[in-house]
């Protein structure tokens, strides 16, 4: 089953072949939604071949199915709308010293782009998922490199994709598919691949990504490789809801059996009373919790030596003890730490700053602010960074708005300015400790909530899933409206006759393209 | 005057720890507009001493001059304006399956720039370049790696930097400027440094952008490495303006004696009683050229020795032959050859494939359109591709909108479609010959001349210089308005408290902020 070189290069040139076929925007507008309309027509047998390989239950497959046709009618209406295609046309100005020339850019496709499927969505992730729809959005056709936990999904998938693609009058050949570890690094490798698009752990995407850079002509390489997806507690917050919390990151903690990439893993809470209710609330939901199958047995394995070996640490302990549960299940549970051990430079607690998939968290226990600027000063990159907060605190209703605010809550100057990197953002704007925080966060993530959860990616234009690394290997999202951006590069015609110029970039603008004209927004 | 490891070290800490003084758009306006204003006052004396490192010539160096502080204030007014913080705002939406949450994404800094100064403009691409600006302009604070051919130039523009800084308010450190080969491998190495801008060669260039990519936290470099600049010249275009073409081809190779990137390196023009008009009249304007004094001395070497081992391949003659001149000088001149030789597979003429910086252009005189197809099927990426028509084929007047007609014209379909790598652009409007050609190239470079000439890069909005690798690494600009956005990233807010969200987010939009709301632009 495993892709030959030989296969691995047929697949890529039937891409590369099938490539010119994607000019039309319109075609690939209707390839998007044929697809969607199959793979929502044959969803029952989808979730049945998807939950016989990866046990993730057909209540939780069929909401996937459904994110994955939103997803992809989601990316027509990007493709017809036109805005991605970032139409500028600066008009020739003689006056100028030196004289300006007639200048009209826009974006087109990359050219083939190589896909790699995760674990942990068969569907929204994998095949049919977003990498594949913002790729042939763009106008490039795509490889997937299957997921092996999951290739007869793959194959269905593909298949469905396929018939899509003949029905709309398209060369099958713009969706190719390939199993195997080593096809994975052939694809990665192969001269005519333009870029790719990977979710999956950091060992895996690291070598994927090292290998894309290593080319003699390097490719970009989209990776979502892992992230831990801190969450503060305020004591305000821990005071008026304590429960609701605890109960709440139980939710977000155990969903998918702790086995989404936004999983939070580390919640800093206070010490003290407010903290102790939080960390009972966590309990008694975690332990009402019903043990869950991992995705295979080699992630069983990781959850439950890592779990281990976490717990072993000093100062560590576990309220509830996650790990194996009956036959192949595994159980949720969390580990308490200090967040002091935590803060320090001497590193001995650093594996509690590492992502560990499955339904486990670390509860953080802080004494102060100082605390958690020190302990968020020491984060790896992050999708999403979390700050429940108390009522007033979102008010902005303690702002102290004068130049040592910052240095008083121990977050901001001193240690969260470490974090801050250059950032702009809530803390600019002087607001209270809520606005710090906020501040303090957000060098660390990608997306940061308010008195949410971080599980849930909604698929909407504003969507930025991504964030520095290791959440990603580049600044770009995989969901949401900008993920077609990254399969795309500019091109700019200077003085080029209006008969031979793309319509796209004609005076009269024939397809109503959104565009900005000598540096302003065409009204 | 090479800076230790430690003087590197104290150079990223200083500008990571103002960096959050440069939040602020307005004074990120005043700070380019200063300097601006500091370098043209001291215009005389950095134009002094830039034509004593560089030789060349109070001329050009006061254009480049007057182009650098144009380029800061065009930033200025891009930091003012404000669309490249790509705010989206998407509305809860509870009616949808799941619910929608509020997100509001924009654009943040990355934290601090590395720049690296090219030897060919001292002032534009250097210290007070398009790189600084466009970081400072994003929120970045720069630290430069001097070119070491204008060490001097590079001290004084830092230091009218700084005190731009210093006059609005801003911590010195917002700019820093290191000397060394080695300072320079750190600098890209650091942990502190969040990006890195880079003009040079493809060795230099390469090196770097591997040491980037294997940092532990990889970081994104934008670097410009070399590029050929291909001309295509019609048989109608020689036919109708042979002496014009021959003429104005001798002005841009030789323009500031062959030292831009994007000189003109390889023309093909056409066999036949045009092409050798052409051929006479690039030998009179060249002859009539005056030698001219490279940047160094290695350059000089480099460009004897390059032109020397090119002319030595078999068919390649130089009707005049570049090389030598007296004194430190070198003379210009250009070489013919068959492109038959450059269109197999068997790569004995590779060679003139490749950038050859200084006055020399390559000749490749061809038959008919398939050997043009061939030749650009085997072309490296560049930063731009030129295409001179006649008359009729500007105006599309020869279409034929028939589906053959890409494989009669052998560009297209066969060679043409091996290089269009899935591209949309011109041909697919089913043009002519000439939209046919243009759709040719496009798949190779990042601006796309007709009836021009590659020299002179505007600074525009809508400019692109950037291409495919080796022309750039990333698919990003280094001119023009856009080149902004190589130095942010999106962070997305959701369900965030309006009182705790930066002004750039707000619901009332105070900031006046261009922005996409419910996916749509408002209006």
């Amino acid at each position: 089953m495993e892709a030959t070189a030989a296969e691995v290069d047929a697949a890529v040139r039937a891409a590369h072949d099938a490539g010119g076929a994607l000019a039309d925007r319109g075609v690939r507008a209707a390839l998007l939604r044929r697809a969607a309309d199959l793979l929502d027509g044959a969803g029952e047998r989808i979730v049945e071949a998807a939950d016989a390989e990866t046990a993730l239950g057909p209540g939780r497959l069929t909401g996937e199915l459904a994110r994955t046709t939103y997803q992809l009618r989601a990316f027509a209406d990007v493709v017809e709308e036109g805005a991605f295609l970032d139409v500028l046309i600066d008009h020739a100005d003689p006056a100028l010293t030196p004289p300006r020339p007639d200048l009209r850019r826009y974006k087109i496709p990359l050219g083939v782009v190589a896909v790699y499927a995760a674990s942990n969505f068969p569907l929204a992730f994998s095949v049919p998922g977003g990498d594949t729809a913002s790729a042939l959005a763009a106008g490039c056709p795509v490889v997937v490199k299957a997921h092996p936990d999951h290739p007869a999904t793959s194959e269905l998938s593909a298949a469905l994709l396929r018939r899509a693609a003949a029905e709309v009058g398209l060369p099958v050949g713009v969706i190719g598919l390939v199993h195997g570890f080593d096809a994975g690094l052939d694809l990665v490798r192969h001269p005519l691949v333009a870029a790719a698009g990977f979710t999956g752990s950091v060992r895996g995407g690291r070598a994927l990504y090292d290998a894309a850079a290593a080319r003699p002509r390097p490719i970009p390489f989209h990776g979502e490789l892992g992230s831990l997806n801190p969450v503060v507690v305020t004591e305000a917050a821990a005071d008026e809801r304590a429960e609701q919390i605890g109960t709440g990151l139980a939710g977000s903690m155990t969903l998918g059996t702790g086995q989404f990439c936004v999983k939070p893993g580390l919640v800093l809470a206070p010490h003290g009373p407010a903290g102790d209710r939080l960390a009972r609330s966590l309990t008694e939901a975690v332990s009402d919790t019903e043990a869950g199958v991992l995705l295979d047995h080699r992630m069983r394995d990781a959850f439950i030596d890592g779990v281990r070996e976490r717990a072993a640490l000093p100062d560590v302990q576990a309220p509830v003890t996650p790990g194996a549960g009956g036959a192949h299940t595994v159980s949720a549970g969390f580990l308490t730490v200090p967040a002091a051990r935590l803060a320090g430079d001497e590193g001995t607690h650093d594996l509690l700053l590492e992502e560990c998939f499955g339904p486990v968290t670390v509860l953080a226990r802080y004494t102060d602010d100082a605390e958690i600027g020190a302990v968020l000063a020491r984060l790896p990159g992050n999708l999403t960074a979390t700050l429940q907060l108390g009522a007033a605190e979102c008010e902005g209703g303690d702002a102290r708005p004068d130049a040592d605010a910052d240095a008083d809550a121990g977050v901001g100057t001193d240690a969260g300015a470490d974090v801050a990197e250059g950032g702009t953002g809530p803390a600019g704007d002087g607001g209270g400790r809520g606005a710090r925080l906020l501040a303090a966060l957000t060098p660390l993530a990608g997306r940061i909530l308010v008195n949410g959860w971080p599980t849930g990616v909604a698929v909407a234009p504003a969507q930025h899933h991504g964030g520095p690394y290791p959440a990603t290997t580049s600044t770009a999202t995989s969901v949401g409206g900008t993920a077609v951006e990254r399969w795309l590069r500019p091109v700019a015609y200077q003085d080029t006759p209006p008969a031979l110029l793309p319509q796209e970039l004609r005076e009269d603008n024939p397809l109503k393209l959104p565009r900005r004209v000598d540096g302003r927004a065409e009204r």
